[in-house]
């Protein structure tokens, strides 16, 4: 039986959309939330959707110590807020997936530009918050939350992961591949979601140019599964 | 009859590549270089690999004065010198075609790191050094030079267009287009070649771990060309 999927910010719209795809492929999924009759609420709300799955709804520091592989699925503005909450939830061992992109809305700016992060991006600055022991690994930037919330949708993208040990992108990897139609690609260290967490701005323009929901595909990777 | 492309830095990697799918797709192509016997040397051997292609070696400064749009395929340690070089040669109404990637490798830092320009992009450096009247449009930063160079390898990627105008970045577009497999995709204003220049040290990043030339594909876009 695999473990949990605690999502911080789950009843947020990409911790939502995750956590939907998550429940629909059988696995047990933990949706945090600052208010836990808010997650309460979400998790009822999930179960509705995919009666046979697992959910439970509770508050973040509660949720983030229901599995080994916490997703942080939060706006930018509160990261820092939500890490500070987590101090005494996370453990060591524990990896924490940071999906974070400091879009300037953050501050009312726009959507397709971002803001400077003084240690080069979210994760980074996750990785420096988070309790000694805990590894930050960056993913899930450019899957849209409205395509994953809608289950009628077919994926068919890539999800770029960035962290420090192949072995813990790994880990994610897998919980990549447990949604159908997105693929996990190793695209460097933690420092390079500086440049990841760019890509999200880059697709909002596009989204808007097109009126689509865009995605990333890398062009030019071999077929097989590189991460076994 | 299309006019010719100009290509400051056709003796390049880049450039030459680029060069070459002109070439093949019957399109006249001038390889400038800083130094004209560099220059044809560089025509002669791409005559020879394309018979029956229109191709001129020349300097830069008479290169830019070849065509209508105008492509700037250098490296950023040399893209502010050769701005200042085609001063007197680019003129308005002229398009210059932005390639350049600021590389940490220009200051023996590494490929998958860039450096920070004042302007925020390399393009925006570049529109500020042009002259009055000469607008900036940024492309070609995801298309491996080394793919391109080789005309056996069948290209299937997208080619990210900014720049503050569509009608401008429709003419780079057809550009793109000229070249069987690439496809054009307006990323958003000039500003936007933030990100996009960005794209560069990722692929590598991929490159490196995957041993592969990597490029990049939106997915969700609709099939039809937009450009017209």
């Amino acid at each position: 039986m695999p473990e949990a999927i605690p999502i911080i910010g789950g009843t947020g719209a990409l911790g939502y959309g995750l956590a939907l795809r998550w429940a629909l492929a059988g696995r047990a999924v933990v949706l945090g939330s600052r208010d836990a009759d808010r997650a309460a609420q979400a998790a009822k709300k999930l179960s509705d959707a995919v009666p046979d799955a697992e959910i439970e709804g509770m508050a973040n520091a509660e949720a983030a110590k229901q599995g080994p592989v916490v997703i942080l699925a939060v706006p930018f503005r509160a990261q820092s807020e939500n890490l500070t909450n987590l101090k005494d939830s996370l453990e060591p061992g524990q990896l924490l997936v940071d999906c974070t992109v400091p879009l300037a809305a953050a501050v009312s700016g726009k959507a397709t530009r971002t803001l400077g992060v003084w240690q080069g991006s979210a994760a980074q600055q996750a990785q420096e918050m988070v309790p000694e022991g805990v590894t930050v690994v960056a993913a899930f930037h450019t899957v849209g939350a409205p395509d994953l919330a809608d289950r009628e949708v077919i994926l068919d993208e890539d999800v770029l992961i960035c962290g420090e040990k192949k072995a813990d992108k790994a880990k994610v990897a897998a919980l990549v591949h447990a949604i159908p139609g997105l693929r996990a690609v190793n695209a460097g260290p933690l420092e390079t979601a500086r440049i990841v967490e760019q890509l999200t701005p880059l697709l909002i323009s596009i989204n808007v140019r097109y009126r689509v929901h865009a995605g990333v595909h890398i062009t030019g990777l071999p077929n097989a599964d590189h991460w076994e």
